[in-house]
């Protein structure tokens, strides 16, 4: 049954029973538990929007293969229009739970395999993109959430997935089977894992012909027998976990993605569902035009996070009486500077997108890898920033006990009130929010979520063009 | 007669006859005297470039005047197609001359102009966009350059137009005709000037309504009676003025766009030419427009100037021996990831550009000033990243007397060959470019050429629409 | 009785009963109570180290009052030797804490009152550096603890102590009786003030006449009638409260240095404990010599702190194989050249001392502000780095219930083993250290501690001599 | 004869006659030509110094040697005192040249050989130390100038001394007489050479036992017969060299060191002017004993640099009337900030000096490489600031011949004109200053003297203590 709206979606997750673990105990009800509702929340919004008149044209889009309104989370982007409103749609629910909503991990390895699979194809007369194009319709038309399951543990490091000591240090085929493959392993860092119907898995990295087991596609319901997930420790989870909505900084929403480690204890996938198997010489541009999406996000739904921080410190500093004072407004400013420096090359990656084989149009990478590089950098600056205008009450305040407390409730509301009229539960509240947008696991996930920064500066240099480059130096220099 | 090539446009110059002093003396040709012939050359391209059949497409647009093929350079931007072509022609322009091609500013005044006039004329009735048409449409069809001017003197900057002890320390009307205005005062930093045909005068600043005389917009024959222009001093002008090929680091072209101050002493200007007088209320606009077209423009000629000092570096790494070190093409890719960034925001203002009620097309403001404020910046570290990877021989270089003296000329030779292979003139020749791209006028320039840094901010916090920033905090808070 | 030990200082504590609320609880035990222990052992080590034979040098020094054996913690500087052993010793209480130690804003209090005093009796002929000197004896005889209480609440700070809506958001005297005074307000971000027996309260800012009331420096003892203090909440304290040993990060110690707003509702001070009553004209250079002192302590304790941080990911990237990569052994060299940037000044600053009238030696004013203005960039980005280097399993790390658990234990320990020959729990163990010493409230606090960034720049510009510096241009520049 | 004074300095290189070329063309005499004049001034200064009763306590030093008044420039450091009166007098001196003053090379030179030849006799058996006491001794009490000769061409970096295609790239000993050595070679970049008396000849880098021949400590007088100097080009050096007075920024003294490749055609050294032939295992620690050294001098003399700089945009704020802008305080701040961050280093790595088996005290080797990497960015960031602040008319401004034109000088003076009372002619002197020290050659030598940027970062890591902070970190996070 097609998911419409946020509430069928969280119904829809009540009808899963994936095998959940969080702090040494299960989780029967992701929609319910403390520790992933904000999460699931998130997600909804996704599905909220498609319904929300305003947001509609950047919530849906029209399928290229039934012609049908999709969620634009399933949609493969058909031209530069679509890579842009997706971006300004990142931006938006960015701006609107003022964290991950999870979703457009799989929306990336849709799109990634649905041209590479294409590719693939035409070059070893396989089957795997009408398999995933009938798969593809499916999710289109159930409107379900997928998440894009690619980071595997690797091990030592220093060492590729054949020449690892434990050779599940990277997920493999370990059977195959005539109506389908056996695999095993583990994905680490997967977003929105717990509150997703299916898992798309890909692989990590480029492999050679040694690894043919490691280069594998495909989906695997999030139920499956044989799936377990670990769900991990935020910063502050306590708060969200014991519902101090005040303390939790957002109330509704959670810090980040909601991230997991998905163990595959040999998991059966049949064949109708196995999208790449064997084919190493396709794992990088499998690996590469999923990275190449996945960077571009990070300029749309981080700099909606960046408007509400910075609506957060001006806010603050109106209440706090500093709001004209000629430093505050001039590091207000570098906020916006920095977050519009984000945004414009997630912008400009989608205007200068070019279309694959396939026809899905795939945005340009070398900006997209510059966006995700910016965003390792300037999201801690304009964190430093906006604790800067907060001031220090961030790591000193008292508790929501001590605020509601009888006899030292009122001594906290007086000494945090500001100036007269913003009431001192505002001032703490805003506090709040700032201090769990800028600490910890916020900031970790904008480092290394869609690759660490090192994985970025590889592929500009790569994509830099240095032979044309010295060409119109040595003209320049009048050498020969 | 309509320029349409390079030497067209050389030949056209020598037919002018204006007014230009240089280091206590007049020139009297600026094609052939050695401290203009360099700006006369970078312009040439700009011409050039229309009769390149690869760059056609950038270089010409078709007129939605006329429908003729005109020069981009001289055209009103119908979409955003127009305005991403515009950034692309100009990236090109600068990989192919490694310094100003001076003809943007133009362009951006005729755009602002164009657009500013529609709304003037249906405010107040006057009828300045039809005088201004028929101007742009001779432009058009003749091909000719056209300055900017914009920037005055200013004075006591802490005063207004109206306060200076001075008056002419803005252009003002001085007298008014039956037939036309006299006007007085002066531009400073007028890039390309001593080799533009035609003048288009702007107010530097929005006015109040004591400054009346000061809200002008005209056009003026380069040669007019009454103007007189000082070449400005560049970096090692010396050299060029000496033609020392080598030392100056580009044979071909200059360091900046050759700025000079206009005076203008008294100078008649015809009421067919007058396309403002004294709507204060219109110069804030103006200037707006104007600066939002030019500062969107330095991602573009920027980045292709800092692709020629990649690739500069680049090839005198590989001389050097230095080339696989990890440290330089970590540094390598530094460059490339800070003018894509740069690139970003001009591809971003343009792809999110919207028509005026002209028609016409204006980038987005927010953008533009993140694109030239990081300008102001990232060319500064850039070049830092550049001498650091070149080394001390930039400072300590013999000469090219040195290099070609019979007795020592051996001698400096053998000490500054690198690798074998690679000739010591060459890498010579490409740290003469490396400093002439990296000290000094470059760098000015991009710090202030389309506003210094302060008149970004001011308008990035203005545009970074706190208000609503703050709603969105408020509602993840909790706040009511 | 005099605290010559570690579990002297603790036994100390208990026999204290001051009235601390935490999350709307009454605290009865700071030694034993799980939010308050860690800070207490930060405390005793600075008392421990008295005992080391290794570290005794720098952790004592001889009174210039009785010529007897004290803690460095509450001596008098008497030579810039003394300045330079105070920053050596704050950077091994850094390293072996990993956190704040709390003692030295109590001897910057002390050290600033002292001179202050002694100038204020001569100009005014009180009494207060007698008064002062006798209970200084008193503190180096017990060696008891002191907290420097400074920042007050503020209320509207755009408006001073005298015109507040409400005069409580300063401290101020509300009564004066013979035999003493009465005083109310609230100190808030006081570092140790839970673990201290005395607090030294004084004034937060320059006053001017209007604020007689406010100008006052007095002694309270930390359970005196009338004092009540609300402990604020850190990043991730739930993990502390719940003796989550491998989660918390730091098994002992804390995040940072146990901050607490300390409330006075009409505490009676006896004369021989004030020290300050009134004196608006000493209130800003008691402020400076504080600030100056405080501020050139960041340079370290902070240097402390990163050479565990990094320590961390050095051992970090050999478990994960990453060690030898040129990226990763280029970031742990800019932290540790960050970190050393940020000693100079500590070291400078002290190397640069001057005495006082008193005789107490005062660091240089402006390389001390430099200092801790570093901190409040470098700091970050130090932490930016290490948070590079550990990778994104510091956000999705599963908690060590998870990795106890007999079902799922195993299959965490699988999945997050790195290089053969480390421990799987070394891994998690470092990557919690540097997420407890990365994000949040440890951040926090190196930005505001010590006063904010704007305060130092104020200090930084006034300090810095530029009628001298545009003298020595104009004469560079041959202007007579 | 003794030199006492700046006249008998500059009298004594009259009397010498090195072979120098500039421009393709011998230079007679240094003390009258242009190019070199200025330089022959800032090394003047020192010795003027030396008579300023202001001065002269961190002018001069008791030598060890002699107990004699000596230079400091001559002075082997005796204690931690030496070493912070050597960074404050650099500081002076670069306030009084405003550029370099070239005698620190030699200084760290001489420092380093008296400290390392001890060593080295001690373990084998030569007596290189006694001879080069009694070289120092003659330079101390004649207080002639030394120039240290380090720094080769190098040719293929990639490869050592002994795998060059070309053995001379790096200066080697071609013959071994009974009473001398002969050698050949280059030393490129060399500061003061053209106006020293004496050149130190020293190895560039640590040998390995192939390169005996490589391992070369000597010194050779200026004039030696086989000596050829060539002096480098500098920005803007024919504003010099015609003796522009305005135009070149700073009448009186040079961009930088004047440095020159000093070219040896089998130059014969006698035998007690050798202080090594052959140690290769002492060639690293000279090397290193050097570089620290003179990397700790430049937080002296480029901060001194910088208060000129600082003195020069705050004055031209003055003028142009924008001195109370907040954003124009912000700057200058920042600029005074960077600069004491700089000095911090030098004064701390002195602080922290430590005394060699010779009794010679030696920097900290970990600070005064952090000293000398911040100057290879902040001094950068310094003048980009200085840009910004003073304005674009750096870039376009008219030339002295223009000011002084009968005609255009009268237009050029009143549209310069700032606040009234400043004259035009000030603001440009100021400009001009402003632009001789923010461009080219001035900032290639901030980040390439005393070793280019990777040279410090070798050095910081290698220095930074990791095995020892890795145990700091296991200690707090609980590994046993």
């Amino acid at each position: 049954m097609r998911i419409e709206t946020a509430a069928q979606y969280i119904e829809s997750l009540r009808a899963l029973k994936p095998k959940i673990f969080y702090k040494g105990e299960r989780i029967e009800d992701v929609t319910g538990h403390p520790a992933t509702a904000p999460h699931v929340r998130a997600a909804a919004m996704t599905y909220a929007l498609a319904g929300d008149p305003e947001a509609r044209d950047l919530a849906t889009a029209t399928s290229h293969l039934t012609g049908r309104t999709v969620s634009r989370f399933t949609h493969i982007h058909q031209d530069v229009g679509d890579l842009i409103k997706k971006v300004k749609l990142l931006r938006v629910l960015g701006q609107k739970t003022g964290t991950c909503f999870q979703r457009c991990v799989g929306l990336d390895g849709l799109n990634a395999t649905y041209s590479v699979t294409y590719e693939m194809d035409r070059k070893h007369g396989t089957e795997y993109h009408e398999r995933f194009t009938r798969w593809l319709i499916h999710l289109q038309d159930e409107n379900v959430m997928v998440t894009g399951a690619m980071t595997d543990p690797k091990g030592d490091r220093s060492k590729g997935p054949a020449d690892q000591a434990d050779p599940d240090q990277y997920v493999h085929v370990v059977e195959r089977r005539p109506e389908g493959i056996v695999i095993r392993g583990a994905k680490v860092h997967q977003t929105g894992a717990v509150n997703s119907h299916e898992i798309l898995v890909m692989p990590t990295a480029a492999m050679d012909e040694r690894s043919g087991e490691y280069a594998v596609i495909c989906a695997v319901p999030a139920d499956a027998p044989g799936v377990t997930m670990i769900f991990g420790r935020q910063a502050n989870d306590d708060r969200r976990d014991k519902r101090e909505r005040i303390d939790a900084g957002k109330p509704s929403f959670g810090a980040v993605g909601g991230e997991a480690v998905i163990v595959f204890e040999d998991v059966f996938v049949p064949s109708e569902r196995v999208f790449m198997d064997g084919q190493t010489d396709f794992t990088g541009l499998l690996v590469a035009r999923f990275a190449n999406h996945h960077r571009a996000n990070y300029g749309g739904c981080k700099t909606g996070l960046i408007d509400v921080l910075t609506g957060a410190v001006t806010y603050l500093s109106q209440i706090q009486g500093t709001a004209k004072a000629s430093h505050v407004r001039d590091k207000v400013t570098e906020m916006i500077h920095l977050s519009e420096t984000l945004y414009s090359s997630s912008i400009a990656c989608a205007a200068e997108g070019k279309p694959t084989p396939s026809g899905a149009y795939l945005v340009d990478a070398l900006l997209a890898n510059v966006c995700k590089h910016n965003v390792t950098r300037f999201h801690f600056e304009v964190a430093r920033i906006a604790l800067d205008l907060a001031g220090g009450f961030l790591a000193t305040l008292p508790s929501q006990y001590d605020l509601r407390h009888e006899e030292i409730g009122p001594l906290v509301k007086k000494y945090f009130t500001g100036v007269a009229g913003f009431p001192a539960e505002d001032r703490i509240r805003i506090g709040r929010l700032i201090e769990a947008m800028t600490g910890g696991t916020a900031l970790v996930e904008s480092m290394h979520g869609a690759g660490s920064p090192q994985a970025q500066r590889v592929m500009i240099l790569r994509e830099g063009g240095l032979e044309r480059k010295i060409k119109l130096a040595k003209v320049l220099a009048g050498i020969a």
